[in-house]
């Protein structure tokens, strides 16, 4: 099978308007199993004491694991996530940039399963995101 | 022990410049064990087909959950979100509104746990967030 | 629709050369919408330290909340968990009895979801695991 | 630091009366951030149908991630599962082999995150099973 892959502008046009255009997720890769993107931590994206919400790793990782199975379906489907599971082991400071990687784990007819890793700037593991995606009919 | 509950207004304006005030997260009801919050689903909350981004749901429960967390805290200490798992139920639509109630399922020295169920305007169950919160020393 | 609830021996009696049976789940109620069983903390079924192992709080609560999926879907189906989140809040001594009571927070057509409190002979927290039942064609 | 890893049969020896001995875990690696171990898959480990039962899967895997905590914790301290999330993504046919590979995502003072990966005998993926301990004085 030939997979035409979308145009990573094209995708970042379709997010502008959306909860991630709000947070300011920028797509740096979108390949079959793999989707990658950063983040910068900008000040009303934090909690309080100056480091990123929790929330915001999750919107933003949730993010990245739609968008890898989106160009994985076949043409007339529509995904939801089911599930979402998130450990948080580090803190991302304001006016930092946060790298995600969303691998696929699994890519089946009916489900796939994403986990995405967030990093600092430095490298440090910040969060890691597993999420299960359900595929059904558009 | 005496708690004293904080001002709903006074944790209102600490959110406000931070991640739960860019979404537009608005307290209602503050008490021990319980938190409650309503959110207006704009359209830069959403995620394509005007539906509330699922990363918006956890985002919203994750504030009331670390609220909670805070207001049961004894003095010199603090909280971080170690795990949080979220079920997605049903969808939001734009512009309706949503209320999420987070119940304490837990409150120990170390740790405590707290459940988020977030429902539609009709009522109709949307998501259920469940999240571990570790205490710290500040 | 009139659901016509499997008598709890006739359970019972398939569990009992499966892992449930092996564990010595004792089932009490099956009812639409709960239900609920009862464990012998054996100390074959503990972790060091006298203690209920994490696994058996999981594999107790994910046959309640697969029984409650059965007895709920139509015929000519089958489920599967697609995903199951446990929160350990508090341990179980050796030579105990806990209860496990799953509850359904959403049984429809495409996904169910069930959620199960373990408590201690004392009515104390044990764990709360909630977990996501994909209903498939048979 | 010169870290002494304990011999694979004292700890083998250990789990034989407990949970992972009445399943039939078999450790075949114990190394600083990589825990490996086998199955057999009993028919009093599955579910109707005749495959490994999804409770199975996670004490399996919170096996192997409690030892990864314990080999890496200092002296003087304990560990309890707080968190556990799995996703499902295949079944293991009755009489087959899995084999779970717990390997380290962070090992910090306060907790630790490991991720067991089950696969089939053929190398099919199972089930993901990420789980947080948290560090205690004993």
């Amino acid at each position: 099978m030939t997979q035409l892959l979308p145009a990573l502008e094209a995708v970042q046009k379709i997010l502008e308007p959306l909860f991630p255009g709000l947070m300011g997720v920028r797509l740096l890769t979108i390949e079959s199993e793999r989707v990658i993107a950063e983040l910068f931590v900008r000040p009303d994206l934090c909690t309080a004491g100056g480091i990123l919400h929790g929330g915001a790793y999750m919107a933003f990782a949730d993010t990245l694991g739609a968008i890898g199975t989106v160009i994985n379906m076949p043409q007339g489907k529509r995904t939801t996530t089911t599930d979402s599971s998130t450990k948080f082991i580090g803190g991302a400071r304001v006016n930092t940039t946060v790298t995600g990687e969303s691998l696929a784990l699994h890519r089946g007819r009916t489900t796939m399963v994403w986990q995405t890793t967030i990093r600092s700037a430095e490298g440090k593991l910040c969060a890691v995101v597993t999420q299960t995606q359900l595929i059904l009919d558009a």
